[in-house]
């Protein structure tokens, strides 16, 4: 097996921008449709704190890419995580 | 400010807890509601490639917690997933 290594970074990346930039259609998606009837209230709850924390390991261990991806999926998922909470507040 | 080292560990398994657990009560409201108009095709396509990655990433740098967080996150997202396309489609 070839050393891996100069592949890392690339996979990392790569990882990482895939991940951040699946939450654009999802957002996009729930913004226009406003149809939050089959998302799940409790993943975004869940999803967007640990994304906080993410953001708080990055600030602690000074990692840039670290920050970024999380500050960017944060906007995101707190997007989607807004019109479903809203959506289940009307509905009560 | 207080020297955050013994803390970072703590703050690492938890944001990685919370954003793989966070999956579950989605998963979990997919298959049981099979209501998967509100969800994006474009994320879960997207957002499980990335997670095969990260995967990947784990895999090449012998990284424990990064495997197992992975597999789990994949087998989620990929149910959701998996049923998100199947009702696409079925509705073309």
């Amino acid at each position: 097996m070839p050393d891996p290594s100069p592949l890392l970074p690339v996979i990392g990346y790569t990882a990482a921008t895939l991940t951040t930039v699946s939450f654009v259609p999802q957002a996009l998606k729930t913004l226009r449709s406003g149809d939050t009837r089959g998302i799940s209230l409790r993943m975004y709850l869940l999803f967007c704190s640990g994304i906080v924390l993410w953001g708080v390991y990055g600030l602690l261990t000074a990692d840039g890419p670290l920050i970024a991806a999380n500050a960017i999926t944060l906007v995101l998922s707190s997007l989607i995580l807004e019109r479903t909470w809203r959506a289940r507040w009307r509905s009560r």
